[in-house]
Order: C-alpha cells, then structure tokens, then sequence
C-alpha cells in the first residue's frame, strides 16, 4: 500500500489538509496518508524544511512526501519533484527542500509540467501538487510529469555545520533546542556552551537530574539543547538563530 | 473503499474523536477516514456549517460526512441524513447543514429513526450518529434508517448574497476573511470596500505586494479578503459579520 | 484489518507522531491507525492514562494501544505490555496503565524483552514501542517478545472512589470536568458537592437552562460537572484535584 505523508503550514481549524488528501485519493485510491505536520509557522519555509528532513530520516525508500509551504502560490515560481535518499518530495520550488537536500547528500529535481484542467490562483496544493503525488505514489513515473532541472531553490541559510561553531535552528513541542551540529561533529568533544551556560554532553534526558540542562544527540542525529522533563527554551530562553559552540 | 470525513467541534485534547472512528469502523471496516476539522469553536454550529460546505466543495460524489456541533444533544432535536450535491451528511438536525444546503441550491432530508441498542444521553456522536454514517458508507440505503422530512432546521442568519453588499462569515487559520459573496457576485466589479478601506480585486495573494491587503476568489469560490504573506484579520482588525460591499 | 490506537505527549508541531507511525506500518502494513490524542501535557503520565482509560471503554476486544508519555525514556526503566478488558497496550512501564487497569479490575502484564537492532537513546516510542506494537497487531503474540511481570507500575494517586467523597481528575476540551466517581457509586445520590456550590444530578446537557452547571454521568460512565453549552471549568473555577461530594 503506498504511503504518502503530508507536511502543511494548513493548520488544523480549517479542511484545507482534507481537501488536499480527497485529491490524493482521487488518484492514488487506499494510499496510506500519514499527517507530518500542518502547524509548520504560516509561511515558514525554513521550518517546513527542516521539519521535513526529519521525518524523511524515518521514512522507507519510495515514500512520497507531499510539501506545502507555499507564500508564492499563483506566481511564476515553479513546482518541484525532487528525488532525495531514495524517497520523493513534491513541493514548490522555494527552498522547502534544502535541510533533506544538504543533510541527505543532495539528490535529483524535476520542475512540475503536469496541469490540471482546472487550477486555482490560490490552492496548488489541492489542485497541482496533490494530484502529482498521489500519480507518482501510484506507480506514474516521475519524467512523464516533469522535466530535470539542476537548479532547485536551496536557501543559503539554512546549512549543517562542522563545528565547533554551530546555531540553534528548532525548538520543539517539549522545548527542545536542536542545533545545526550533526552527531559525527561532536567527536572529541564533551561540552556545549550556549550563551552564559555551558553544558555536558550526554547520552540521555534522564542522564541529567530532573530540571537540569544538557546537550545530547537527538532522534534526527542533530545535537539538541534539552532540559530533563522540562522545556529547554523556557528555562535558558533560547530561540531559532542563537550560536552555540561545542567544547572539551 | 469507502471515504468518510469528519467534522467536530470536539478538540483534539481528548480521545472523542478516536471514539467516534471506532465507532465508524465497527459498521464500515477499513474506511477512509478524513478529518475535516475537529477545531470549530465549541457549539458553533455556524463556524460548523461554513467549514462543512468548504469541504463537501472538494469531495467525491457519495462521500458520507459526519458533522457533529451538537450543543443539544440528549434533547428533543431530531437526527438528520442529507443528500446534498450527490453526497450524504449526517449530523444533528440543528442548522450544520445550512451552508452547504443554500450554497449547492437545497437537496434531500431525512430524521433518522435508527436507534443504537445502547444510547448514552450525552454521546451521540459516538452511539448514534456514526453507526448511521458507518452503514451508509457501507452501502445501506438511506430509506432503511431514516424517514423523509422537508423541513430540516435551516439558520437564517447564514445566506449568500447576491451583492453588491455583504459580510465577513469566517477568519481562517491565515486570518483571511471569507465574505458571503460567490465569485459569480463579483462580476462587472473591480474593488471591494471593507470597513474604512477599499481593496483591489486581484487573482492571487502574489499579485498584490508582500504585506498588501486586497481581495480574492478564495478557493471554496467566496471573495475573500487577504494580506499577502500576512493575516488580513490582524492587519485590518476583521471579524466576522463585518460588512464588506462590491465596488465598480 | 488490525486497528492500532495511538496516544501521546508528542504534540502536532513535529513529525514524531509521524514517525511512529512509519516504524508501526512496518511492522504491520495496511493497519488502521487512529490517533487517540496527542496533546497530553508534555511528561503527564497521570492525564495521559485517564485519556487510554476513557478510549479503551470504546474500544474493540484485540484493539492494539500504544500510549507513550515518557519522561524517563533511556533509563532503566521497563517497557510494558499489557492485557486489559480483552486489549493490548504496549506503553513505558510508569504508571500509564493505572486508570485502566484500576478500572477494568486489573489484568495481566509482561515486560517487552524484544530489542531492536538500533535502540536511540531518547525516542522509544519510535524505536521499541513502535515496533512492539506493530508486530502485536500483526498477530506476533506477546509470550514471544516479552515476559510475564506481576508488579507493573501503579500510580497511587489514581484510584476511583466508591463515594460519596471524591476529587475532579480530568478538565476536558468543553471544560467538563470528571471525577473518580463511578456512576455506580451516584446510586440514591441527587445532587453533587462542587466547593460551595451544589450541583443537580441530571441526565443530560439539556436538561439544566443554557450557562446552568450540573451534574451528570459522562460518555466514560464517570459523575462529571458540566455547564450547559458552557465550561464548567471557566464558570466555577475548577481544576483537577478540587473535592467534590455526592449528596442525598
């Protein structure tokens, strides 16, 4: 049965996320839909993509990933098939894809031709992006829909770094902070610093004491600011952007 | 297989919802199941209504919705099965299906006689109402359940109109303000005055400046009033009942 | 067709649900996934077992629940598998169980002796509950992924009162809030103590004017406080804890 998991800044007081799924259904019948996220920020591509790699990191070879982010809907800017770690993401092409695309090593892009004979100035996500997900999870070849490109938008800000310099780049729904530092960058290194504090690096929530802080590798691999059964970002007030540096 | 959506005013926070799909299952193994919105204001069977037409605007030919905004429940309020548009609604004879019924010029209704072997006073969601959509998505007919009646409760304060005046009948989560102008009202106008303001008549958010207002053929085929990559009810201050009115 | 129910503190910001869901359908394809909720108070084990006792009562015999509220994720603590009231739960063994097991008068337990290949640190749900479940529900049977235990985690905190006394345990979305009082023990009760107030014993919503309070038994078979289309919660200042009291 195909899976096809959907990722929306929609929201969830409106049936804006139904529509698009009845469109995926329309061609693709007895998909499996899975609900990423749709709380990603209004407008937020930056969010929407880092968000998205985290779920694709879980996700098995061939799943396709439906990607609405989407402030230029009726411009001219274009849609994306984008073929990433073995899995498919349609999106438009605005930078929604650049977290997977860096973390994942890159991958292959096709500009969307398909149209449908009926499109909205205002909802590709019904009307373009769904019906083109829902044919390539039922089996319809990418290159009968779209023609390669090599020049996907990729945003320049959004980039994984070596260290030990690093940024914070998501707090989650525990408070959580993760930053742009993946694992393997904090080889010979025990401590975090983050702004006046500085941190141990260990292996577990429950490695620190109740309401104490720590660093630690996250479930995407990414290391994370975290406070044991409390909110990070409440205790230490930390936001997207702040620098951390790994040391020691 | 069979698609059903749901539509509630339950919120997410408690297991309600998921009582109801079970519910729905029992009588309709392996349907589809959509949710529409569980996030209508609590008994505000008019937010219901509009959010329902939104959807059934969207959705196959014979998709059953469950739309359960039931402040009366265990009262003397009937139970109500409509054919609208070629599909099927169940819900509380209350006023839901008000929208969708002027929107899609009337249809069929029935008062469901179907009773459950146990009927708790306080969950017909779950004991009534789900049953009856589970088995009319599973092919029962509806003469079997219910009885015809031609006078199902419909709110008065919920018309379209024709224009050139109208108003404001729903924020969505992007602060876009909905009117009760179909797009056909539009015809032969170019503006649209809101409250001091008097906005242009574009075809898509992108065709007015990043954080300009203007108004739109939304895509459920209202004039909507919007704020490029912004909310127009922050912006603009709007609520719903504000008038708005067509100008040449 | 195996139905899993899922309930968690994970929030609907981040794709962690989603990613359960990924581990679950690969250990059982096709299964019917019902979100039970996922806005239990971040680490709140005590909300988050009313909410699996309150599913559970609707719930089919061999329905697969995986609940995961889990401070103590990577310590020593077990993981649990449960048979209560005909079916399966799969949870951390800290107390989640409590208000079922209390409940539906106890049941028999194992601790999950299965490990995956790759076991994270801090994301259980995704990596052993997950897929515990998944095989669960696919037809593995417990015996051969985990061993019997007669001393699963119980809350003390958590127990239902035979009456008259008893204590709000739950504020719902409405703001209807439940007590530890089952409706057997209302029998020759008519009004319930709420601090100063005294609140009729009815059957239904409806039956107290609009804004009244009442009492009444909930779609859970629990004595709760209400506020006809209104919140019980708002109108009389409630939370989980306060003393209620039935009364002749």
């Amino acid at each position: 049965m195909a899976i096809i998991c959907l990722l929306t800044d929609f929201g969830l007081s409106d049936p804006y996320v139904a529509s698009m799924k009845l469109s995926l259904l329309r061609h693709c019948p007895g998909a499996q839909l899975i609900d990423a996220t749709h709380l990603i920020p209004p407008h937020d591509v930056v969010a929407g993509s880092i968000a998205l790699q985290r779920l694709m990191r879980d996700a098995p070879d061939d799943c396709v990933h439906l990607a609405v982010v989407d402030p230029g809907v009726g411009s001219s800017r274009r849609g994306l098939v984008a073929r990433i770690a073995g899995q498919v993401v349609v999106a438009p092409d605005n930078g929604l894809i650049t977290w997977p695309w860096r973390m994942f090593g890159g991958g292959e892009a096709w500009c969307i031709g398909w149209q449908p004979t009926k499109l909205s100035a205002v909802f590709h996500g019904r009307d373009l992006f769904a019906p083109v997900a829902g044919m390539l999870a039922g089996g319809r070849s990418i290159e009968v829909l779209a023609e390669p490109i090599n020049n996907p938008v990729l945003l320049p800000e959004l980039c994984p770094s070596d260290g030990p310099g690093g940024r914070l780049i998501h707090i989650d729904h525990f408070g959580n902070a993760a930053t742009n530092l993946p694992a393997s960058a904090a080889e010979g290194y025990r401590r975090l610093r983050v702004g006046a504090g500085v941190l141990p690096l260990l292996r577990t929530y429950a490695d620190a004491a109740a309401g104490q802080a720590l660093a630690l590798v996250n479930s995407s691999g990414l290391i994370e600011v975290a406070v044991n059964q409390g909110s990070a970002a409440d205790a230490l007030g930390l936001k997207p952007g702040d620098m951390v540096e790994l040391l020691a």
